[in-house]
């Protein structure tokens, strides 16, 4: 092992999680597992790679970010990319018919990464997807549920922007949109949460060759957002919308919907959005995404929010049906619907609402275990301290002591510094079978502010005593 | 997306994780966790590849192993090979001198698999290490300490096999090797464990060059082992070894250690083995590795065990002190020491012990919610049944329905099998409001039986008391 300098950090797009990070990290993923079992979910994990065939061909342009293992001869294989092309592989090598399947997995995409928006190169993703034939909309509105359900737990108010693929391709049709352009065109509008309608209408009158008052048509319907109920009376009262044959399918799904989630008590976290596109192909008709929309008129930090102003963030949540994607690993096709939940974005609103709060100590110890002594005859009562915390230890109580063999007190209390409970030894006291328990930080005239001398044998009953407190 | 054939299957070496193996496999995290965390450990998580130079030279000929990324246009990566290298970056890169972390996570060698042992290319490894200067023995002892916890947790029975690196290179002075030789007749020593006495002594005379007298020596010390206080004093009473300076050192080491392990109360789990080498370069003083030793005399489809006798997984858990590894990325070195269990052998045995057990019905659902009726008049009453699970989900209960307008009764009862609880619809019952509720499986002749009717405001208080019966 000769010693040579390396360039101290973790790769572009990555990061390091340690401590309360990783605590709140996991607080968040036990948090979205708990709804999901609740709905009966089973857990899938799959390998952080797959053959690199099983990708190929599943995310359109998006595919340059994918990584690629190098070829140490064997087999040519690529890091996942998300976690729902995996799902349909294993669909579709297993034969399963109907799953409700969940998994929380790291995914690798070799984008330009802002950390401090939580977008990295390899993230979190937190995936929710039910597989089989059931009758029309009812899985879908279970997801629709789902979302609410989590972002109940999580605390977090937030606003699910939903659309059917239908229906938006059914008004690219009326606008005069060619049936060829559609795909391309849908992209553009895609693009409408982040730039302004006269950018996306450049793209797609002068780079796709669009007709002005096609796009211009387009922009408006586009630009209809509301309630459920609100936009189905808006789609139905346009004659020239009816006409077309996926515009009608659509608003049936839609209509059947709207008393699903209505039965769920959801509806009044929906706005139904015909600007919503969603950029991956293989969505074939319920489509959504989820915002966060604080109602708090003021958070420091934040830009005052309203029901349909999302935070910087972007999207936490993104879905929709895909009935096509495991036909193409299988013989036959199995209908899916899914929600993919962004846990580095709810990580990053959860840290900052935190870190407005006032910082908890974090306290990963119940009992510090102490000896008293000093000079010449002080032995430092090492053995005797291990043996107290392998008692504690025992009982399931989180202990720690100073792994010094001779330890000065005023050391021992700074290291016992946000721990509730010191237990001290001393060399008389242990002769006679006693020890001391000290609550830590009491309050002066505290009845037990010099601590308590106690019974050995009753050590781990005095302790869970006054933990409990 | 067109559609082409690709191969239905894993990369070689890798596996998918559903449904029961997950669950078993997460609860070995969980319980190992909960261990660590007695001991205030912190997580740590690190990305899943590295700079390619931050695992040059660290593993000496197993780095063949080593999976790259492809040079895509950026920085070298490849995947990382253990925790314990990633964990030696992040203490330097933080400058962080005392913790007691823990990771748990995924770790690539290009080795050949062995899916029935637990031996595959992507697996789990489950690090615990404390870092940082200590009064001498006193974290190793920890370390020790903790190992049996976790199998008590676990309900293994097992034994710590347990050397000291200072020992055996003092053996192999003491017998005659010279001094740059040790390493690599350390590497031939390690494979006794697999190899018989005369492969070994056969690499080290006809490979290695070691005079046969010389190889005769090594054989008669390393075939020592029993209590730390037996090989002590073997150790004590040969002059020969005691004159050498590494011996004298490290008998100092597993006395002090002595006393430490005595008062954990563990020192019956150790067995102190001469023959113990380890391959990895970089420890540098107590190593240790931990066997599974079951008690039971006839286990059926295992070889019958003792204390002695490990079963076909080999070791479950390894580790040691590794004193210069952090000094190699930093300007300041960081003594440490850790342990590393091996998840998926852990899980091997567990799985292969639960299948001797009789199979538990996996019920994933508390309660399944039906509707009753058939005939034109039905309605399927599916937005009821929303209702009711919405309701359910919202109390925390688990739950589930059909996905269908109109299910028959039959099939809904197939759906509902080893679920514990139905609740079951009826026009007529909901027009007065009430529901009526029914526990499966329930003997004949039970007053419950046939189910019982409740009102429809009691729903989550009657489920409640069902399911705690």
């Amino acid at each position: 092992m000769a010693s040579r300098q390396v360039q101290l950090k973790t790769p572009k797009g990555t990061r390091d999680w340690f401590g309360s990070d990783c605590v709140l990290r996991d607080h968040i993923f036990e948090t979205i597992s708990g709804v999901f079992k609740r709905h009966g979910a089973v857990p899938l994990d799959t390998p952080v790679f797959e053959l690199k065939d099983v990708l190929t061909g599943k995310y359109g342009e998006d595919s340059r970010l994918i990584y690629d293992l190098q070829d140490q001869g064997g087999e040519a294989c690529s890091l996942r990319f998300d976690l729902t092309v995996p799902f349909a592989r294993w669909l579709a090598m297993n034969k399963v018919t109907q799953v409700k399947r969940y998994q929380i997995a790291r995914v690798y995409r070799r984008d330009q990464p802002a950390i401090a928006r939580g977008r990295l190169r390899e993230f979190h993703q937190i995936d929710f997807d039910i597989a089989g034939e059931y009758d029309t909309m009812i899985p879908d509105s279970e997801i629709l549920r789902i979302i609410v359900e989590v972002f109940k737990a999580l605390e977090l108010d937030i606003t699910i922007k939903m659309n059917h693929r239908k229906i938006l391709d059914g008004i690219f049709t009326v606008a005069g949109v060619p049936g060829d352009k559609i795909r391309t065109i849908s992209s553009a509008v895609d693009k409408l949460d982040k730039s302004p309608w006269a950018d996306v209408k450049k793209e797609m009158t002068e780079e796709k060759g669009l007709p002005e008052e096609v796009a211009d048509k387009i922009g408006e319907y586009v630009k209809e957002k509301g309630s459920v109920r609100e936009i189905l009376d808006f789609l139905k009262s346009d004659s020239s919308l009816v006409e077309d044959q996926n515009i009608r399918a659509g608003i049936e799904d839609i209509e059947l919907l709207l008393v699903y989630v209505e039965a769920f008590n959801i509806s009044s976290s929906i706005s139904f959005d015909l600007s919503l596109a969603r950029g991956l192909d293989y969505y074939t008709s319920l489509i959504f995404e989820v915002l966060h929309t604080p109602q708090q008129t003021e958070v420091p930090g934040l830009p005052k929010g309203g029901k349909d102003q999302a935070t910087q963030v972007g999207s936490i949540g993104a879905g929709g049906r895909y009935d096509n994607l495991v036909g193409i690993f299988g013989k036959k096709p199995i209908p899916c619907v899914g929600i993919s939940f962004g846990a580095d974005r709810i990580y990053t609103i959860l840290k900052a609402q935190k870190e407005r709060e006032a910082a908890a100590p974090t306290q990963e110890i119940d009992v510090y275990v102490m000896a008293f002594g000093a000079g010449k005859e002080f032995t430092g009562l090492l053995p005797e301290r291990l043996q107290v915390c392998g008692q504690l230890w025992d009982a399931g109580i989180r202990a720690s002591f100073s792994a010094k063999a001779k330890p000065k007190l005023p050391q021992q209390f700074k290291a016992a510094e946000g721990v509730p409970l010191a237990v001290i030894l001393g060399q008389d006291e242990l002769a006679d079978g006693k020890l001391k328990i000290k609550v830590l930080g009491l309050p002066d005239g505290h009845p037990e502010k010099e601590g308590v001398l106690i019974e050995k044998t009753d050590l781990v009953e005095e302790v869970r005593k006054r933990l409990q407190r």
